[in-house]
């Protein structure tokens, strides 16, 4: 394995009723600004829980970050936080949320010009308000790191960042917030955590047996109990077998020492910013179509995959890496998620204008970095 | 699974060449107290690399903490950080230093008296000296909790504390340190950390199969590279994957949500406090009993042991069992630990001694609280 550094600092408080211990978890007297996206949180009790456990704070509300936070409203937030004196991020939602908050607790500490460059420039977070997160869907992993992802509405760019600095000082993860949520929104979590795990693990060997079994443990746990989930919502230990697999997927343990891609979310992202298809629904319209056109570059693990994951022990090498791809085709598609982009009516046009912008960007992606924009067009023209 | 709090923000920093690192990783101007042990430091070159790289800082020297800690030494420590405004500790060594260091740590800001209590009382730590580590031998897992053990020396007393104060900051492993050791501290390592996991993993049931596959993931890569290590001590890559392994396997992380058992260690302690064996030697006596006694209690996790590490699909349960705990046994003495009593010189004097003092201590040990004396002798008499 590669050398390495890991540190992650973030509480975790785990269980059915845990919400409650939000209040004791922020610092006394912190001025608390609460984030909120379109108001699930009303309909499911968790609002009420929260404003239980915090009450004695001083509170602001933000509502309405959308699902792809969008930079416009978050630097309504900024506004907000400084004219009142925010002290403490309050994130009550999902992922979106979550990473929409974490923009904003860095773009309020920013001294060096306009925030966007956080995005755009990567430019350096040195400060950012203190966030602690309740978490009402289990998918991003945006609860245990310092990952976000922004989206700017008017040129319809999605670009990310991470900085330790933005990860929650605590995170409440209660299983019990899975019972009301939607097939569709269940369904796009374990997708979305199943490819969070491979693209920490499906490149090439570094002999790391520990990162492999541990991803492993999540790819499997997830294509077990995700399904429970959908078939019973009242189903409290799958739920939170899920919820765990979900932040360990992409809480930074597995990819310590071992090469990554994330292909797969760079350009499942564009799809999104295009056409506003979920961003899970991008990964497995996208990951196919990598595995496929990567096929001898990922062989080793494209085997180990199919052989550890789903039981594919029989046929040569080239039989065996054809149904580890249909096997994972399957499995999107069984828990709903249609995998062509025939599907969501995305046609060569759109394929034209992402590679045309991977090509402006003039960088290649991939563990390897040998995707550009030729091999981005075999991709998706492998998932018309 | 049940509820649980998580939170473990020791800096890992990994790998080889990496010990250079340690001086940007303590705050400037500290005035150090480094810790060490019996001077192997001064023959691997570990010595050498990280007096080079606290080039600049105050340094005050400590050596000679034991193998299995005395208090006795480390309150001659505690009251050299006092003289000396120590205020960062260095622990460049194995478990037992960096153990005996963190009881320095909170031994010398403890204001409630005589800091025995913190083991004999287990007195709250409010504050500790930070601490970072070099280690120097994969095993105990310190490198990443905030566990201690302690014996006092004069009492054949051997106790154990546990504080969030006493985690390090950071911890170097670089696992060329390896290279040098004897058989003996290797094979002692890997039986050490396949108990630790053994101790979180071999209870009962509760639907944890995140936590379960990431103890087997560490109990098979235990099994795998631990040989290859005592095979070929230049092999880096397999030293690297023990280390990590050891580390994974006590930092709280596969023990979140699920039931511990921990007997194992205590009655393995009374072994070492009376007869001076390795700790990892009398985890390899103790464990077979205990899976023997209580079979019917763990058949269920023994059963998935069985399978799922040592490959036992064949045979009635009883069978299965069995073989589960012969390989046990056999993996513990392929790599040079003998797993009887006799083997040690040790009668059922002992066991009278060590029923005794669990008859005094009157509480009840294992993850059902029902192992007491009585059944620490049925355990031990199973060993001899």
């Amino acid at each position: 394995m590669y050398n390495f550094e890991y540190q992650n600092p973030v509480k975790i408080i785990f269980g059915k009723g845990e919400i409650g211990k939000v209040g004791i978890n922020i610092p006394e007297g912190s001025k608390i600004m609460l984030t909120f996206g379109g108001g699930s949180i009303f309909k499911n009790g968790v609002y009420d829980q929260v404003k239980a456990a915090i009450k004695g704070f001083e509170v602001v509300e933000f509502g309405g970050i959308e699902p792809n936070p969008h930079y416009e409203t978050l630097m309504k937030a900024v506004k907000l936080v400084k004219s009142e004196n925010i002290t403490f991020l309050l994130s009550v939602g999902g992922g979106s949320v979550l990473d929409g908050t974490k923009f904003i607790a860095a773009a309020a500490c920013f001294q060096n010009g306009d925030p966007w460059k956080i995005l755009s420039h990567q430019a350096p977070v040195m400060d950012a308000i203190p966030i602690g997160a309740v978490l009402t869907l289990p998918a991003t992993g945006s609860e245990m790191n310092g990952n976000s992802v922004v989206t700017r509405f008017e040129t319809t760019e999605k670009l990310s960042f991470a900085s330790q600095k933005v990860m929650p000082v605590f995170s409440i993860l209660d299983p019990e917030v899975i019972f009301s949520l939607p097939d569709k929104q269940v369904a796009n979590g374990v997708v979305d955590a199943f490819v969070h795990v491979i693209e920490q693990y499906l490149t090439f060997p570094v002999n790391s047996p520990i990162q492999d079994r541990f991803a492993e443990s999540i790819l499997i746990t997830l294509v077990e109990e995700g399904p429970k989930v959908l078939a019973n919502r009242n189903d409290y230990e799958s739920a939170a077998n899920l919820m765990w697999s979900a932040t360990m997927a992409l809480n930074g343990l597995i990819g310590v020492g071992v090469p990554q891609d994330w292909a797969t979310h760079m350009i499942g992202h564009e799809l999104t910013a295009y056409h506003g298809i979920d961003h899970a629904r991008t990964l497995a319209i996208v990951l196919p179509g990598i595995m496929q056109v990567k096929r001898e570059q990922k062989k080793d693990k494209i085997m180990q995959l199919g052989k550890r994951v789903w039981g594919i022990v029989e046929g040569n090498m080239d039989e065996r890496i054809d149904k580890t791809i249909l096997k994972t085709i399957d499995f999107f598609e069984s828990v709903g998620l249609p995998t062509k982009l025939s599907d969501y009516g995305v046609s060569t046009k759109t394929i034209d204008l992402i590679c045309k912008r991977f090509e402006e960007r003039g960088f290649k992606i991939g563990e390897k970095a040998n995707i550009g924009p030729k091999e981005i067009r075999l991709i998706l023209e492998n998932r018309l």
